[in-house]
């Protein structure tokens, strides 16, 4: 079951598409191999073994398969699929998924597979189409098992009997009144254990987590994580109807793309980055990136301008400043880094932002002191010139400093004023070390050296 | 219910705290907050607050706060706490919590903590202590429930009836013969719908995820998301006996933790790095990191004195330099960034390496020639010479190539000699686009310029 199948699979495949034989791809794609290892075949293809294999797969598996697909990849396949096919695939889905993948297709397809399910179906899709696929209520399904308060264990027994099957991470019944309001809890573990002349209202818990339709994503999965659960209700603000549940299985998904997020933001790649994209694509999306770091390091030359007549005179200067930039842009992502993810878990708020700038402060002056005196023995030996290696040394010093102070601050304000820190934090302060690295060598030289 | 709670929280205890009013705190920690709160609120503390508030909590809630703690400060302070104070606390724990906590603390007082046992939880405790913390058996709970296949499902209603609590997280019963070994698995939706006649062995599920002790922690968590489970039982690997479960909420920390690790691991930062982590705690982490870094800024300064007499002749290569480089650098860190991605997900194989190399490397060239382009335009501008706007021009396109080749093959080949490539990626990298920077574009202004 170990997940390097996956690239044992995909050498066999790969293998069986250059030399043609594809009976055994067809045997693998349609039945010997489960969906989801289908679907993390796809993903770790490129794109035109992709696309082989996609036609491999046959139109009664189709569905399944896109189910586990990352959502980039199963819009790609969507979006060239005649609208019948599209009808037949999307009752494998459940509604929550579902609902996802429509909000990315045109919309006159939308309507025509939305007029080829039935009314109930079309009601609760319709209905989570409203909410933003980064909310409670986009994430919830509809598929809840409700009871009212004021039957015995035994008839609720009973009530479950006649169902065919409860839905997939079913952990609680949820008790409702007449007028579908939650009035709590029924988790099975508690139903199991209970007397079967108890009603439900004598044994529900009342003090439950909810969650309204409207909260976003990243809160949604927080408290999945600090209250260990693995399904909770969603109701309507308003009317405080239950409207669904969320379970565990779409909190993980949201839990792995958060934490992914701030790591492949800061290198300016997008969340849904597919490892395979195609050429043209990456290119695009890499330019703007590159462009935007240009202007980065373009400011950083013409700082160095200023200082043209020092470095005509002292080449050494020239030869030593990319250290300077460096160990402050080094310092400085340290910090950034730490303060983003501190963000992210929501561990940083007015009282403790002092607190943490004291700490870099200091730690970052430490440091200083610690390796301006290595750079400066360094340079002495080297260069043979005392005054070079003072200078250095109180430059890398000062640009600890402006690292720890950048690293710290930028990130929060950054968030306060609603710019994503992982995105644009690195750029700037890529920028300010570079800056104040320059500026302080070349400065110090300038006042001192000449 | 909202988490930004936790830092209205904070500004209340803090404010407290200056003023020396314990009072509310008291209250706030010892019941009108849940423990998952009371731990938040001690992770977002800087050290002095935090020592400080945890001698508010009062002993018999100790227990809890601990279990929900993050590992690293948790064992801090229970390296504080006397044996007495540990063994009461140990009680709170589940079996798989209380083995991970155990392994840090010092041995003798793990068997006193032992000895203080139940001979049962003893056996218990200890047979997790034999299990690495990232293993499948460093993760599980001995807490199963288990059941016979040939009773029926009537006989297994009141057998669970007779439990006065099952454990969390239980979705299914283990069915497991009269020797242990693991038959079957049964849902409690599926229980719940069957037939009180049917015998158990009936409506078992025969094909189930079963997970062998040694499985790394990582393999489990990648098993959980493609299987969509809630727990999943693990066996002996040589007896094939039940050993016991592991469940979704200890998952979705290694989940977290792996998603986070790369991003931390990028910055040099410890994995448990505690956000709030003393002075001198934090600046000896990070000098080894800068230090690490400075032999990458040396390396980087010889080359560039080995064109010194180039220089020195002409001023504005040392201006126009950084541009190569760090155009070079983030470059190579984006595909190292997306690389680094796809082997944590498992994407990337002997298969699928050549294509991402070739995909790269023709991303790189065509960056290069877009960003050449518009970076000579911009240097002949600026210092009015077409011939360093050519050399420019080139340098960009050969570091660019070197970038998307080092930040592609690196990683693989780090992994494939046991050394994390989110570790040491990066900094090997830089030297790379460094050194290959200020040697192409130096190198080049030697032989056309001088």
């Amino acid at each position: 079951m170990s997940d390097q199948n996956t690239l044992n699979h995909l050498q066999t495949v790969t293998e069986s598409l250059e030399s043609g034989e594809t009976m055994q791809i067809r045997y693998l794609l349609n039945g010997a191999l489960p969906a989801q290892d289908v679907a993390r075949l796809l993903e770790s293809s490129p794109p035109k073994e992709r696309k082989l294999l996609w036609e491999l797969v046959e139109a009664k598996n189709e569905g399944e398969v896109l189910q586990y697909l990352s959502e980039d990849i199963g819009i790609q396949f969507m979006k060239n699929m005649d609208t019948e096919r599209l009808i037949a695939v999307s009752e494998h889905f459940e509604s929550d998924d579902l609902a996802d993948l429509l909000q990315h297709l045109p919309e006159k397809i939308v309507k025509e597979v939305l007029a080829s399910m039935s009314i109930q179906d079309r009601t609760r899709v319709e209905g989570l189409l409203s909410y933003s696929e980064d909310s409670a209520g986009g994430l919830m399904n509809t598929d809840t098992i409700t009871i009212r308060p004021n039957i015995t264990v035994d008839i609720a027994f009973r009530y479950l009997r006649r169902h065919a099957s409860l839905p997939d991470m079913t952990d609680s019944l949820l008790v409702v009144s007449r007028s579908d309001r939650l009035l709590g809890t029924l988790p099975l573990t508690k139903l199991l254990v209970s007397d079967l002349n108890a009603t439900i209202r004598d044994i529900m818990e009342t003090e439950f987590t909810v969650i309204v339709a409207e909260t976003p994503a990243s809160e949604v999965a927080q408290l999945f994580e600090k209250m260990d659960l693995v399904s909770a209700p969603v109701i309507d603000s308003n009317t405080k109807k239950l409207l669904g549940r969320i379970t565990i299985d779409d909190v993980v998904d949201v839990i792995r793309d958060e934490a992914e997020h701030s790591m492949l933001s800061m290198a300016g790649l997008d969340d849904d980055e597919d490892t395979f994209s195609p050429i043209m694509k990456t290119t695009k999306r890499r330019a703007v990136w590159l462009g935007i770091n240009l202007i980065t390091a373009f400011i950083a030359s013409y700082v160095i301008g200023l200082f043209q007549a020092t470095l005509d005179q002292v080449v050494a200067l020239a030869i030593l400043m990319p250290i300077v930039a460096s160990m402050g842009g080094i310092a400085g992502s340290q910090v950034l880094t730490l303060v983003i993810r501190g963000i992210a878990l929501n561990q940083i708020g007015a009282t403790n932002t002092r607190w943490l700038l004291n700490r870099e402060l200091i730690v970052g002056l430490l440091n200083g002191l610690l390796w301006s005196t290595v750079i400066a023995i360094l340079t002495a030996l080297w260069f043979d010139n005392i005054k070079i290696a003072y200078i250095i040394a109180g430059a890398i010093v000062i640009n600890l400093l402006f690292a720890a102070a950048t690293g710290t601050l930028l990130p929060i304000l950054l968030k306060r004023i609603g710019i994503d820190p992982a995105l644009a934090g690195s750029v700037i302060l890529t920028t300010v070390t570079d800056v104040v690295g320059f500026l302080s060598f070349l400065g110090l030289a300038t006042i001192f050296l000449i």
